[in-house]
């Protein structure tokens, strides 16, 4: 199954993708959350939609990030061998882990707001999981039977922020918009193999990030397993595994940082591909 | 006034302390959480107190934290000038920030689980901000109006998974139960200046911290205000402002860690205090 959302920020209702076309699911389900991943919403979801007719939603919906806010959404930083090496970074003996605050949560097709005061506003495709149900503690050989589903996440970042600003990274990776996810979740059965996906983003047009998860340093299960080691995960939980070579920061002579008006396409194998453009921060 | 959550873990309830001893307020308030706090929940709260006879909650109900799970959890590190000294780092020329899961969240008088593994589970008693609406980009001169309130906080932190495991402050900073708040949540008019408050500590009944707010290097608005520049700030979010001097990891000539058994007494002026045994890591 695919799941998106759909309508105006703050408003969004649940719904399907099928054969590439939307429909709505909200009479029978409240929403993608922490509550319906914990109360087997997939299971249920897939008997409603065999079930019952469902109204298709208008095109000009606008499409929301396919989950709910989550309760955290996680990120592994350096998990590809060679944007490791492109950033200047050794290849790490275990994951990085940091943090996104969940406000920076968007649309697959929302603009990214360049951050007031920013400089080095940066793309990062990756893929993300979304967690199933609750757990502490999980061994690798467990960790899959807690995966959802799979969801395409531009880790957007500030690098500055990031990097410069005597702190965690965590400063340069949660300003408003600055995880869009989607365009919808596919439930785990609908990817075979998450360690050989291809995965790409183009920066107006051309090809700047173009690799594969075959390239993981750290494979699905171990991730899961590791993150849990230092805390708990709840139902609805995103991590996301990392992005790979071809981030702005990383290109020669100079990095190359968004501007007002460039436009970012992404996407996945499986997960389809999304679209965001930049635009300047306004005081609203 | 002072908000008092109650109850079994993950069914709490919310309250209210008057001369020391527990209201319920449950029939007419659902729980401290984002909406209440976004929907004028205070001020509706203050009406509610004065017009309604409240049933006193049972002596033997467990405390709980007294604010309902959060968006996001975000601590300024190395805030108090001796703090920073102790720890070898240097006085930071902007605040450090970084998250702890929010499934770390505990009641005031919980158990604190010293995580598997765990050889360096460190104390911080901290006074934390509680957020009252959503704020993004706001002047300092105008933070003071997004704070609902304070509360006392234990940020129980693991020395080696926050600074020798490869990663962000946020491995050794969100294990289960690291987030102690409480016991109650004092509203803004009630703290007449957070810039002056002591706070302390004590370890097996000897005290370990004992400072005061004085020694804050950036104080409450400008944290908020500075915070508010790298992530938008939602109702109920929690601040927690850092910790003074006498932590484990600055003990000489060797470092103290908790063991199981050990007894965490903390307290800040105005704020009540809280106390929280180690307890060894056990499969359920």
């Amino acid at each position: 199954m695919k799941l998106i959302r759909y309508g105006n920020i703050g408003e969004e209702k649940p719904g399907i993708l099928i054969d590439e076309k939307r429909f709505d699911t909200s009479p029978f389900v409240k929403d993608y959350n922490e509550e319906f991943f914990e109360t087997n919403g997939l299971e249920k979801l897939e008997a409603i939609v065999k079930e019952n007719t469902l109204s298709p939603v208008a095109e000009s919906e606008r499409w929301g990030s396919p989950v709910a806010r989550p309760s955290k959404i996680l990120c592994i930083g350096l998990n590809y061998r060679a944007h490791a090496e492109e950033t200047g970074a050794a290849i790490p003996s275990e994951p990085v882990i940091f943090m996104k605050s969940t406000t920076s949560l968007a649309g697959p097709f929302d603009d990214v707001i360049i951050p007031k005061n920013s400089e080095k506003t940066d793309w990062e495709v990756e893929l993300a999981i979304v967690i199933g149900k609750y757990t502490s503690y999980v061994d690798e050989k467990d960790a899959m039977d807690y995966v959802a589903g799979y969801v395409l996440h531009n880790d957007v970042s500030e690098r500055a922020f990031q990097l410069e600003r005597n702190g965690t990274w965590d400063k340069g990776k949660g300003c408003n918009t600055f995880a869009p996810l989607g365009p919808f979740m596919a439930s785990k059965d609908e990817i075979t193999d998450p360690h050989s996906l291809k995965l790409w983003l183009k920066l107006n047009g051309k090809i700047v990030q173009d690799s594969s998860t075959a390239d993981f340093i750290f494979n699905v299960p171990f991730m899961i397993s590791y993150v849990s080691q230092f805390m708990a995960l709840l139902p609805g939980d995103v991590i996301s595994t990392g992005t790979p070579q071809g981030v702005g920061m990383g290109i020669k002579p100079l990095p190359v940082y968004l501007k007002a008006g460039d436009v970012m396409e992404l996407g996945i194998d499986g997960l389809g591909s999304s679209k965001q453009k930049a635009v300047a921060y306004q005081k609203h």
